[in-house]
């Protein structure tokens, strides 16, 4: 590809660089939380591996395939170190982050000794809490407010003092919390303007889950934001909105890690080689607090529509009736005790091939949840302060790659095939540096174009 | 992407039409060539649907996600008609093609009825064979001569006599035998130059295998040559040689059927999360004439490099000395007669994620090789078929998507991720027909280039 | 054991011969019923083999093991030949028997032709059917009557014109038909007697269920009746005595096929072992109507309860709480369509062992219902014969074998363990034919006893 | 069953009361003899439980099921007390037995903090070693002898010192040690009588395996002796000619753990319910030093002899020539470094079903080597000693529910099924204590005996 012919040129970016600290910001401080917390300062202090990490251990080809290089992607662009981060957050329980990481069992005492002190020290903030959105937990440490616009106030407010006990250069938020009961985007007009929104956060509407709340703090105070659960949190026009005008990049919804995560892998796989799929069917069972807010329905049914509709995506049955036109897509979410945190997802694939015979795929993985979850946040969080400093807003697509469902421009459909993420990711780091995006022909490897 | 900066302009294409009747020349009748030849039967005559069959079944996007459109591969590029394939092949045994079918169990005896005399009527011309390089084989219909040139030319003279008799206008060559004994590609000088290789077929060196002396018949002829084993066959520099100077396409080797097709579906997958990989165990257990032939250690050799180099490939364990460094894969397989064609691979994956926390992923996948192998070969006999008249010759790396080891320039590394493999097909159609190639980036949706 | 210390003696059977023709009246004449029919049919004619079933396919050992003889079953009891069955049953479907058949899809069409007269030759009479213990089905095939009792007493009419219609000499019901609505045993006063169950009858009382009116019915007229499902039917005071007034011999309740029978084979064998159990996860996906009855909840709970005290009772957590006595197990059914009749049942088992070190066993089941159930329900039926000819009436705790929740005396604990169940069918053949019992003590062999 | 009828009567035995120490003889003090030493002094601190052990955990039923009553087996019948237990070994490495464990890697390294002391206190004399039947392993720590005999010599003497050292009262041998490459009994005379053997020791004939030398010095002492491998050692008519001589109770051999013991559990189950077996494929992966073991084709042939057989003798093909007279059985253990002491045992199962119908049972089975062979270890040490008190000398049979090639009297075929192998042990207790054997007859509870 010759660099006179770049057609991507315009978008390359100016990047501030990341100095100074970088405040982040957690609602929900249980074991995904506790997780990275720790992990932080445990891979800083050079006792651990971020694996799973794409920010901090993955590489980036530049040049062509004969002559190429393969720079860190954390020195290919300018992120923050792990270092300057600093963690605050919010929770109905009022255990500090040391207590949490210990409850939730993914990380063993004797690792967490080490960083003992550093976790004790991050005590969460009173939360912003409605039981109608979460059945299955309550807790004492909740925020109480005449309105949802003074919640909102409040979150504000213990930003502000945050940052100035601190000494925070930048911040972001990344919501941690349960998985709230399904709301449709159109549930209520309150969702659509940004009016409408904040109209509705003074009359206290029922309507305006907590996760909106968060969601509508940050980008009100230009903090960058990302939904690491399938609640609608910023997904609604009105917050999509209000993040155009304040120039504040945003990311969602809901973390990619276990079963969605290996769904993604598969079902591209199939497709690319046109195998048939009669019947997807995925059992999860897992142990921890998530298992326990999952078997309520409600909450479930926010997590199936995420979960469930990467298939469609990616397999596109409306131009392949025969291949995709009709198969059953069944999941489950066990709650499961004896597993704890540590989670297995159990899928059988009923797929077809040449003259439509049957043959069966069985995938299970005896996952972690937090393990696999931990690490995304911090890409995330981490990508979301590059966007911001490289003068990127609004829905940040290219970081789907993270996400059981992307969030997109409304007129796309959203990309759910990992590899087409992975390539989404990549290429748009290429293009923000001024580097050659790579799309595999190759074909001039063998031929010489004119 | 702007259509007045396109940058592979020179590599279009100008494409001979398919007319006329095309020759599948198949060295090896057993199961896979059988459920080829009865599927494209029945498939032609509507009774079943080429599922797997890239050719057959895909469509390909051109432009952009918001405007898109998806004509389907086969009428993007012009390939040869499923109706004017005509069949013909060498085996040991001398059943005809329906016996064969019958025999191997793949398809029900119902159902080939349909196509029972068509398949009759496909008897296998006397195979070159030597039982050095297959231990656990043997049969009554094969070739005697003074040389090994001897026994080439014998196998032009089958072809000149099948394209006379049948009134072919093109032919394409698919080895779809056993797997030989292992051999490295410097075993012998033999193999280094077309003049080395002609004075061994004369001198009859032991050194030369069948599938090499098919291979060296079919490039000498000017027929395009795929190689479905992981059998040396064209995959020496004499034959590279002799396919350059007749202007020849070839493309090899060893179909990526079952257990390494998901291994270059999850391997892929694993990496782009960054999840660091501390083993990999792979068990086979299929009962077939193929898990015959490997039950022999040499036969088995073979299959397991062309199996093992897959992993080091994709995961650049020297990039990622933490991740990939230092995994332990181990391939096994077991001949296991109560399956008959059916297989069942079964894959354990140990991997670490965040702060090197053990996971594991299992896969079972019941499949069946004949089923999944014969769409492959369908493909690439089209596809060279399509190469040859577009005037493309010599490695075709583009179909790198249906090997376990791809074929390519000496100089790059072979390209093992079925996804980027994926790409490298799809955009090398578009760049032949003048279409834009896709690279997944999408800042542009967001953002206004230049 | 020397002969003359025999303590069983008083138990050995005066046993009248099988001669004449056995009708087998099956209420549910869906994939098991079919399946058993066809396949007697099959078997009969030397199509196929009766695998599965003890009667047709089990020898029993006599005498010490070094000098056994291995009788086969049939041979060492007088059994029905099967020869000699006769099929009759009701459905709410009116399609007759090989109709029935090729819907169910168990057995493929080439194979059924071969009986397609016998199939053809037997149309459901009209169902006794009540859509608020079925909520899943309806059909068009039903009784219609005043009261309950009136429905009986057209069953009966159906099994007297049967009786003579077909010249038989001896007649056996045995439940086939669908799941009902969870009833527990107490639900009712009018399951308490004979009288006050006859009084509901008459009064239509809702609380009496389809299955019960069969069973009432069959026990009315001296006819044993054995109940494959998990309903109540006969399990209630009332027809324990009224079968123990006519001397009529009952047996139940719903057959152990899948997932259960292979829980009865590993439970026994954890505990064996003292292996400490932490949770039993237990998932079943199967397509057929069985699979659709059971996404009812209210017909699922009455599985659920019979698949799921089988640990508690073979494992005895009052008496391991270190071991058992806490314990989570889940089960689920699920109904998938892509599998048909095909079933799949996974379980996972997480164990823990010296130390309280944790262990997992996981258990993939790809099974077929109607071919599990069928030899069940056939040695069922021939067993009940056989005891009704032995003169042995009530409930037969012997045949415990066959069922998820077996029948027995009320002040028993019944007996789950699969192979202390084959231990009781077996010792108790040998005891009703004056043989010495096997107690696998062995110790004799190397000391002599006085 | 009445009192007065009992036929066991001269079977009871008077037993010794176990008072005193107990001193129990390790030869090979690797994982499972480090497991099995620090587990019981863990469970006499009462830091862990003794999960596995059928002597410390289980109960026995006694009397019958209207009126049971359950005592522990460890009160019935009068057993060591796990705090009388005093442990010795042999090993090729000089590591005391806390570096032993924390090499292994089975017990974490808090948890064997509680223990330290007791373990470090504990050194390996050195071993008779013999690299030609290990060929994977080598150590320092090994006696030097001009001939076999004087190394049994040598063994008696660590015997007699450390029993006169540590006022021992009684002493149990049990060979933990590695697997050496496979010997037929009938593979040499010497192996014939006691003569010949001890001719054969004097003369240094190769043809004797370590584990035989230990053997004979134990037997020769009069101790009692377990095999828990699949080595010959005891199993030779010398042996047992010896055993009966000096009327020492010897049981082997090869302890029944992880993939057999399931074997042991699926098989009869299959078998009560006459399910037709086609093929069995069993692989193990493991990566600790066994597996390293086993790695030589000549250490797995042994192992290879002893999990072959079980099948063949449950499943009885001569009887039943349609279910089992041609099942494909195939076993292999993969060295797997990954995994550890942790152990992944992987059964396919391919079973026939109701006229024919093919169904797969997979089992996979995540466990823990040492953790379950310890328990096994302990138990079969326990109840030797307390059969040496009991008067009882020679093969043990009723101890087979330990190992997987039970030792038995020649004419008798060995018992494999676990759950005859439990009834054997559970009533032979009960005789030697005079209380009723259990048959699980049971029609006496409905109906009246004479």
């Amino acid at each position: 590809m010759g660099a006179s012919t770049y057609e991507y040129r315009g978008l390359e970016k100016e990047i501030t660089p990341p100095e100074g600290r970088l405040g982040v910001l957690l609602p929900g401080m249980g074991a995904v939380s506790s997780t990275l917390i720790a992990g932080v300062h445990l891979v800083s202090a050079g006792l651990a591996h971020p694996l799973g990490s794409v920010t901090q251990m993955a590489r980036i080809r530049l040049g062509k395939r004969d002559n190429p290089s393969y720079p860190l992607i954390r020195e290919f662009v300018p992120l923050a170190d792990l270092k300057d981060l600093v963690f605050g957050g919010w929770d109905i329980f009022p255990d500090n982050c040391y207590q949490s990481a210990l409850t939730c069992g993914v990380i063993d005492k004797t690792t967490l000794q080490a960083v003992k002190e550093d976790l004790e020290a991050i005590k969460p903030w009173p939360a912003v809490f409605d039981h109608s959105f979460v059945k299955k937990l309550s807790g004492p440490n909740v925020k109480q407010a005449a309105s949802k616009m003074e919640l909102a106030e409040q979150v504000m407010r213990d930003i502000e003092d945050f940052k100035r006990r601190k000494g925070l250069d930048r911040l972001v938020m990344c919501w941690c919390g349960s998985t709230e009961a399904y709301q449709d985007v159109n549930t209520h007009p309150a969702f659509q303007t940004i009016e409408s929104l904040e109209d509705a956060l003074k009359e206290n509407a029922a309507v305006i889950p907590p996760s909106m709340i968060y969601a509508y703090a940050a980008i009100s105070m230009g903090i960058p934001y990302a939904n690491g659960s399938p609640n609608l949190s910023a997904d609604v026009p009105a917050l999509v909105a209000l993040a155009a005008q304040n120039r504040v990049p945003i990311a969602g919804k809901d973390f990619k890690t276990g079963q969605t995560l290996i769904k993604t892998i598969i079902a591209p796989g199939l497709k690319a080689r046109m195998l048939g799929l009669s019947g997807w069917f995925s059992s999860n069972i897992l142990g921890n607090r998530d298992g326990e807010v999952l078997d309520d329905p409600q909450s479930f049914r926010s997590k199936e529509v995420t979960k469930g509709s990467v298939l469609d995506s990616i397999l596109q049955g409306d131009l392949y009736p025969e291949l995709y036109g009709d198969f059953y897509h069944k999941i489950r979410i066990e709650y499961y005790p004896p597993r704890g945190d540590a989670k297995e997802g159990w899928d059988n694939i009923d797929i077809r091939g040449w003259l439509d015979q049957p043959m069966q795929l069985k995938i299970d993985f005896l996952c972690r949840d937090s393990i696999l979850a931990a690490p995304v946040a911090l890409d995330v969080i981490l990508f979301l302060d590059l966007a911001r400093r490289a003068g990127m807003s609004g829905i940040q697509e290219w970081l789907s790659f993270y996400f059981k469902s992307p969030m997109c421009r409304p007129d796309l459909t959203p990309v759910n095939d990992l590899f087409a993420q992975d390539k989404k990711l990549r290429n748009t780091l290429r293009i923000i540096r001024g580097e050659e995006v790579i799309d595999h022909s190759g074909l001039d490897y063998y031929e010489d174009a004119d």
